[in-house]
């Protein structure tokens, strides 16, 4: 138990500016699973009018060391992750959800799956990733 | 050879808002190699005053995908990476050197180095990524 | 349709001379998905008598690369993967499933989930898999 | 000081009997760096007659592991890495050289390069790396 609740999680959220810069919210937390959401907008694309590889990455990054904080608690530090790009993310935001697949006492690993949202709210697989991250105060 | 020299990769960095509203700028470009480096400001941070993960995701992402621009040309698409967090990023600006390893018809693999500047300009390796970038145009 | 089946499968891995030295046999092949199975034995093992992490590596490269061959026909190239380590691989067996998370006409991205099959059939996830798998003779 | 050398080194590689399987030796050790050696015969081959995928796989995890060790000492456990081929690997034998980037108290990060030895013993790049090894016993 991480003791932390979806409010709590959300309010470290906010104390990123970088996640504030980038406009990420964070619509569930718990039980070895987290989401960060971003709408989309012009400052966020690459050159082609679609998001930048390096939003996903940020939300990539992000939602699997959320995720792991839901097992591992709050003080945490993220190790690595692996991220591969499926498609082109259009649309009108950004769902990057993550779940942990294994916790022990040193470490998380987790996934993330990473979708773009239609104007008509469907969801397609944009990119995934696979992600250790490492607890900063193991008992 | 791919046609492009560091004036006209500062102009393709320049056409992607992202890179913009991060900051980015684009110091080498050729041979096989690209530098991409950020100046540190607070809206960059995470929430204990070092640059944010997702900044050097984001870097690594990019920095990888020019660097295999100099040998695959401008048409590129960028497959995925992996990063590992070797420490945190504090001090003045963020360095990313980013080397290809192998160039082929089909795609570029790359490697990148990332460096917080301090204040004294020293530079201390922060993470390491590696990555594949795809030739949208094989001929 | 990658016109291929079990059996067919089988006969590639077959002729892999490293696959009988190792003793992979193919139990699952098909929409989209593969599954290698290893039988534990003695020339197997790390010095402490756990499954070597080279034998979860090569059926995880392997795996993902059948299940890839599933969509994308014979004619693939493994273009690299990333491995995470959970825990131990003790048991009997070795299991490993992998699946494709999404196919294009160049290449397929795989997950693969590896398990530790116990005394009792019981199967333990050791560790989680992601890579890339291209299509040699795109059209 | 891990208080490794080369000649323990090869005992512990000697130890695991899945080494001995692949026929590996270690022929440097030290100062955050190792060497493996395989050398090529046809039962490590895929179907082409290359080096298997997996027996790359294989001498990278391997060779990362053993470079950590040269810092982390002894008690180490591999804990992922990422692989990315380049070429097939043909000739007379692999050579997989790991060198650490970062050791902290905790963990490791290392680098490995894979290259194919040709019959006039030059050497080619086949494939690049980059793991995480972690200390079984962080004091």
């Amino acid at each position: 138990m991480s003791g932390l609740d979806l409010g709590m999680a959300q309010k470290v959220l906010d104390s990123q500016p970088f996640s504030s810069l980038v406009g990420a919210r964070i619509t569930a937390f718990g039980d070895g699973a987290a989401t960060l959401e971003i709408d989309s907008r012009a400052e966020l694309h690459q050159q082609n009018g679609f998001l930048h590889g390096g939003v996903l990455a940020y939300a990539a990054d992000n939602a699997l060391t959320f995720a792991a904080g839901t097992t591992l608690g709050p003080a945490v530090l993220t190790g690595g992750f692996s991220i591969q790009y499926l498609r082109s993310a259009t649309g009108t935001a950004l769902v990057a959800r993550a779940e942990v697949v294994h916790s022990g006492r040193r470490q998380a690993v987790a996934r993330c799956d990473l979708f773009a949202v239609g104007e008509d709210g469907a969801e397609t697989l944009c990119a995934v990733a696979q992600g250790t991250v490492l607890n900063a105060n193991p008992s």
